[in-house]
């Protein structure tokens, strides 16, 4: 049926009514009082989000834009950094710190499995010239579900004392803690279409202060991602370029939202729903690909045995109009992805999970009862 | 009155009904067949509005990221690139091409004034070693509201041989032919909030074959602008990044729209719109930026003498809900500049010019008789 998808994706995420129909205001220039306003609330509530105090900047781009710019801003060519990677997205990092010149160390864990601190402790004691200038860490790593322990990493960086901590948060922020200042986190990108609760257009990017030092001698060549007029510009409420103005809407109704849940009800609604989520696959005798302690609050990845993931997927798609995400890479086929991240209530936890025995049962699989995993998750809601 | 805002300002412009509220639809997954369904219909909308049958790329970014992105893609460290400069986006790109370490030799023209394309052509006919690597003209420069004579300036690029040509072509695409293959324009880039009729968020970059052979020597250090995966994803009607997709739901409706209107009537209506303008500011004995022969159709800039330009858009904006751009930079306080560009119709220009006669009739403007510019306007409306 056209118009009748539910979205159980890491993103773009489910957007809800208010903020879909802010879209539909008529624009205003971005040059006037009007704009600056809205600037102003939607500053404050970014800053809010990210639990700091210090620049919360906006880009036109998606999160790879973001985090892009988070890198160039406060890096040099031939800078050294550890990069963790442990899925796609840790890949992508690489790639970008590559492609800007950077001399990149890799820390990598097996897809699925956690970055190990140690790794990076290891590494940043045995740096006495200290010549490590940033440590790089998906926090939630969106392809396999997995969570990264960001803060005992931060914490090994502030250790070195001269590592700065660049964080892709683009499916943690909204999701679970990331307290920018309390962890000492210098750079953190994220996108709107996540746990903001707003289409994709919008990256965000969080400067520490001494990501701002770092970036009056960072020398690699940028212009549109050159975060320095962002901050001018911001200072007065204003953009150095034009801004996706009906996004801004967007996130003015999200940000309100969110701040009328509150962040201790936003990240323990996510924990429920993970662990519902969770609970209704083990319930199926479906393997988790994540184990729960390193499991992420956004995404679930399921790695059915004995049927094929992406039957799976397209049945949930045709017959009962939900989509699921697929694996990635080396992952294609093998697994599927649930989103649970944003715009997500208990609802559609049983919604989903409700459709995917029927699912199961109609492609014959195994060692499953119809029933357990709506029980199981039913059981974790109710609680 | 809030919501009774009348956008009159050279972008974001006016925006459709159906195409602010196609953004309102809930949003599909990037990564299915519904999203390449829409993205292979824009991408073929995009070739008929840029009369190409060449690429026509699709970037989150503003239309400054777009032309970032054409540059950083064809030019290497240290190329001679002859970059043309009448105001404030001429200046822009300038800006750019140091940024990324390009050679750079600025063609300027006083600001109201066209760029000469004899200047250009000098220097490519006593550039006998080739080492211009390409040519930078803004096509219409928003700041001032000059349409510069770029077929010409293209034709001497021709004639030199090794010159690319890329062009700024944010608020003439759309109001004006730009014939992307029959012109040689090589790279050419724009912004969705202006002819498109759509808002901000998008960026657009036509390359053509010579563009991409440039590509393959490329030196400047890139990954979210580099095209080269953009290119390789739009073959498959996806994208290689998260893209704004309630964006591309309003360009779908919006290129609908400029097919049933079809480009000559198009072009015939900005060119109607821009005379009737230009009539009404004769009429009303205010002076224009810049001359007839050399106007855009895009926007028109007026500098008033005796009466302040700022106290014009503030009366304007407050008493008449019309928001009028002002100047740029040095021009700031002495032009103002009414857009009439993407949906914009014959009943806009009156609404503006009858507010804007009694605007100056409310601050004694002297020289000018009341109903002068209406009947001047009417005029080209109705012939």
């Amino acid at each position: 049926m056209d118009d009748k998808f539910m979205l159980m994706i890491p993103g773009p995420t489910p957007v809800p009514e208010s903020v879909l129909l802010a879209q539909a205001k008529h624009l205003i220039g971005h040059r006037s009082g009007e704009f600056s306003e809205i600037m102003a609330e939607v500053t404050a509530g970014l800053k809010w989000l990210h639990q700091t105090k210090n620049d919360v900047l906006m880009l036109t781009a998606s999160g790879t834009g973001a985090m892009e710019a988070g890198i160039i801003n406060v890096l040099s060519v031939g800078d050294r950094v550890l990069v963790g990677s442990n899925g796609k997205f840790g890949d992508r990092w690489v790639k970008v710190c590559k492609a800007f010149g950077l001399n990149v160390d890799v820390i990598e864990a097996e897809w699925g499995k956690p970055l190990n601190p140690d790794d990076f402790k290891a590494k940043l004691e045995a740096d006495t010239d200290k010549t490590i200038k940033a440590v790089l860490v998906t926090h939630s790593e969106t392809s396999t579900g997995v969570l990264n322990d960001l803060k005992t990493i931060a914490d090994h960086a502030h250790a070195h004392g001269e590592a700065l901590v660049l964080v892709d948060a683009v499916t943690s922020l909204g999701a679970c803690s990331v307290p920018v200042d309390g962890w000492g986190l210098d750079v953190v990108a994220s996108g709107s279409q996540k746990g903001y609760m707003i289409p994709p257009g919008l990256g965000f990017v969080a400067m520490s202060d001494r990501a701002w030092q770092a970036y009056e001698t960072s020398n690699i060549p940028k212009f549109y991602f050159d975060l320095g007029p962002y901050r001018k510009s911001g200072a007065k409420n204003t953009t150095p370029f034009t801004p996706p103005v009906s996004l801004f809407f967007a996130l003015q109704v999200a940000l309100k939202m969110m701040q009328d849940e509150g962040l201790d009800n936003i990240f323990s609604r996510h924990a429920k729903l993970q662990t519902a989520t969770r609970a209704a696959m083990k319930g199926l005798n479906l393997p988790l690909f994540a184990a729960d302690e390193v499991a992420s609050p956004a995404v679930t990845a399921v790695m059915p045995q004995g049927v094929e993931a992406e039957k799976i997927r397209s049945i949930m798609r045709k017959q009962y109009d939900i989509a699921l995400a697929g694996g990635q890479d080396h992952l294609k086929g093998q697994i599927f992805r649930v989103g649970h991240l944003g715009f997500v209530g208990n609802r559609d936890i049983l919604t989903a999970v409700a459709s995917l025995e029927a699912t199961l049962a109609q492609l014959g699989a195994n060692g499953f009862t119809p029933g357990a995993g709506l029980a199981a998750a039913q059981a974790v809601l109710s609680a």
